[in-house]
């Protein structure tokens, strides 16, 4: 299964991208995790150190290999991870997870990640995937990703939303947008509710049945944020995550 | 003057930059609000109906019309507001600010949104302005307006942070990226701060000769982004901006 984590920025898209690629590996799927903003922060929330990240080659470069592979005519082969090693070259491994980036970053005026976000797609549908494969990509914030069609051919899109007024318009276009892509299952995650009037706002402004579930606000969070080492107050995050997960299993089914 | 607001998403750069544009209008000067997320918000925020938003014309629908009048040679000529009414067809006017939106929403797949970038970018070059009038950039999440160097040519840029790990990595990239491409004044605003440790760890991450101010977290904030009109507890941020909006003007000079 294919999911793409979506949403405004900063409403949390990369902590429940890090939460379902640690869930589904502690569950035994292989996870193939894809930091796909170039504002690369996936990674560093997985536990892996900047200058590992720094180093990893980023999955464009893999463009000339595959193109030599496939005998240069342009056209992609199926890229099947069980007998062929090429992606084992891109990826950092933590357990079950193969972590990926997107792109690297590059000079200021240099260019932009058009290139990144095409081939990313190209991959993305030349993957074959088994039953207990995972991919969970981390999209850059806002909509160009869906414009681009970089998440085209995901089977479900995670939208993220705060309970702001524009949060929520951000996740009704991403919603819109998603459909115009074709992509079956739309879902929402309300993030970072503060106050019961929040998690009602979310719930007048987008559709009950589409929203797995709500993480509330806690210091836990902001502890971890801070880079502060903590197990205090995660259990109330656990607990809604896990409902979550819960949700998206039953209805994306994996 | 020019200025660019950046940052990784969900920091408080259109919070940030509608204080701006207001608080300038306010001190007379004229004011050029754009909007240069795809993901828009700060028409929002300014407090414009979605629908005018909506219906506003792209700056990138200009291209065409300045083309021709520049005798279609595909060069730019001036822009000079004071004599040139081009630009009121694009712009929604409030007060002594005149807002714009550089792109369109598009369909899902469409395109990317370089062109617009890289119009933006030749216009804002083109653009005489007076001693009294400012622009005031809200830029799209993350730091693909800098690699497409979007915000060249700006005068100062004000990289927007929350006391986070992923946020200040963000905000030091976007500040390499800025001064790669020139831009004079880079200047920090710590945002969202909860907690005496957290402004602690803006000052150990960012240097303090750079930082215009931090603005704490409050509820009037909260409220404001679930559409409830109050002025409860913006005394706070009021006072903390107005600082900012002090050692900003000091530091670049308008």
């Amino acid at each position: 299964m294919k999911i793409a984590v979506s949403g405004k920025g900063g409403v949390g898209k990369t902590t429940i991208s890090a939460y379902f690629a640690k869930r589904f590996a502690k569950e035994g799927y292989q996870v193939y995790a894809v930091d796909a903003d170039p504002d690369l922060s996936l990674g560093t929330v997985l536990g892996i150190e900047n200058s590992d990240i720094a180093n990893l080659k980023p999955i464009v470069d893999m463009r000339d290999v595959i193109a030599a592979k496939s005998g240069g005519g342009g056209s992609f082969y199926s890229l099947n991870p069980d007998v062929d090693d090429v992606l084992d070259e891109y990826a950092i491994n933590l357990g079950n997870i193969k972590f990926f980036k997107m792109g690297a970053v590059k000079q200021g005026g240099s260019s932009c990640y058009c290139r990144e976000n095409s081939f990313l797609n190209s991959l993305m549908n030349s993957l074959l995937l088994k039953k207990n494969d995972v991919v969970v990509l981390d999209m850059g914030a806002g909509i160009e990703h869906l414009t681009r069609g970089t998440s085209k051919g995901v089977d479900a899109i995670v939208v993220v939303t705060e309970p702001t007024v524009v949060s929520v318009q951000t996740a009704k276009v991403v919603s819109n947008l998603a459909r115009e892509l074709e992509i079956k299952s739309v879902k929402f995650v309300g993030n970072k509710i503060r106050r019961p009037e929040e998690k009602e706002f979310l719930l007048k402004q987008l559709p009950a049945a589409d929203i797995l579930g709500c993480v509330s606000y806690n210091d836990h969070m902001l502890d971890a944020a801070l880079g502060i080492e903590t197990t205090e107050g995660s259990a109330g995050f656990e607990e809604e995550m896990d409902q979550i997960f819960q949700n998206l299993v039953k209805d994306v089914q994996v």
